[in-house]
């Protein structure tokens, strides 16, 4: 059994790889004195492709062990593991749950002015409706595209190449008349320079990494039990080594990494 | 200690992970009563963009883990590994060892009728000139480019694909009169349509998964020691579920998948 340091009631934030270390980075801003426990799925990286059911066996997993770290809050870092596995989390959990879905949702449908949103992602995400039904709900007009090259485009170092401007523009092509473009993964805010070139000054992108921070903080009352500097914990399923490489065209990670063998992310069955 | 089912004197064949399968199939029809245990570093893929240095000790803690199975036969079925850490292996292995390389400069050799040999692979095999140098060693000339994002295109089951069409036009756009193209990656046999397209039909592909095979097969008698058909075994250091729904893209895995944790794969010091 891996065992964590000592933290205090972290935050627990998990991802099927590097691309929630936005959210993480995005929270530790507003809450610089909480402690956090981040798990990165990296053995089984991408979830966008992969059947429903299976991301919401490893995301049950996931969310059981970081429970059993005692972290009293716990956000799905991850767009495709919140589009489908959200209420199994909801229902097993005793800590409170936040997707990255609602928020940007929120944010969204405070941005528009026409009524007309976008919405790019994963297969997994884009293929669930979860961000097109709750946005179609409240009246909004939707279009999406699934991306599934973008993230391997963040990953690969090329966010700003010329791979990732010909993928873009492709994936972008045949979008409507839409003034709001949700980026829905994750990795996609360290495409935004490109992705607002290709939509025109005039749209805006919602970054569900900022939105989600911005939720999830909300729920923290902001003093701090410490003056001191939060600590952070990286779990990771594949290699550390390969984890901090692929982290550093993210901004890298600021804290230990602690290898985590898949077989410890089974879900605690006895309730 | 990850136990080995019983293999007879198996060929060991690795890879960084799913591409390395091309040639495992390859070798099969060529030797189709001979055990194989494969070896996909899934929870470290992709090696392309990884410091030399660190995939010379990946591919060596490898190697001494196929070694200590039996393997009678060692074959890098990854052009990455081939190209930074054949010297490497070759030192310290007591069995053969067969890299992609040097049978794709063999076949490239053979292939071209003007001398101009172009070649394609990832950021690392492209880096180290591992082609480049044995091809101009032998009196050719060469154009080289790196191809990052093609592997994940064939990973993503997007072969045949706006995505694939426009990133493989983009690799080969300002390529010269090349008569003969190696593809210098395993995952890039997939795209061979594709390829082709681009570049005309009057460039001869040289697709290394083939070649590897045929000159691996030219060390085997060929009198099989049965007649019963050859088992392979997958060991995988991600999830195999993973594994196995990757793999479905290069015609999927025909034999068992065992789970094999990154701890096991260190170099054996005692020699």
């Amino acid at each position: 059994m891996t065992r964590a340091p000592s933290l205090n009631r972290p935050i627990g934030v998990f991802d099927s790889g590097v691309g929630g270390l936005t959210v993480l980075q995005a929270l530790r801003r507003r809450l610089p004195h909480r402690d956090f426990a981040y798990l990165g799925d990296t053995a089984r990286v991408p979830y966008g492709r992969k059947p429903p059911q299976m991301v919401v066996e490893f995301a049950v997993g996931i969310a059981d062990f970081l429970c059993g770290l005692g972290v009293d809050f716990l956000v799905v870092a991850c767009n495709t593991a919140s589009a489908v596995a959200l209420p199994a989390l909801i229902e097993r959990s005793r800590v409170p749950v936040c997707g990255v879905i609602d928020p940007g949702v929120e944010a969204a449908t405070r941005a528009t002015r026409t009524g007309s949103v976008g919405v790019i992602g994963t297969k997994g995400t884009i293929g669930s409706s979860a961000y097109q039904s709750r946005l179609e709900a409240r009246g909004l007009r939707t279009w999406s595209q699934a991306c599934p090259m973008l993230v391997h485009v963040v990953e690969e170092g090329l966010a700003d190449s010329p791979e990732s401007e010909l993928l873009v523009t492709q994936y972008l092509s045949n979008r409507p008349e839409i003034d709001t473009l949700i980026l829905g993964c994750t990795h996609y805010p360290l495409l935004s320079r490109v992705i607002q070139k290709a939509v025109g000054a005039d749209v805006r992108l919602v970054d569900s990494a900022e939105v989600t921070a911005e939720t999830v903080s909300s729920n923290f009352d902001g003093s701090p039990n410490t003056f001191e500097p939060g600590r952070v914990v990286h779990f990771v399923t594949g290699d550390p080594l390969a984890f901090a490489h692929t982290a550093a065209v993210i901004g890298g990670v600021d804290g230990e990494i602690i290898p985590l063998p898949v077989t410890e992310l089974v879900a605690v069955t006895a309730e």
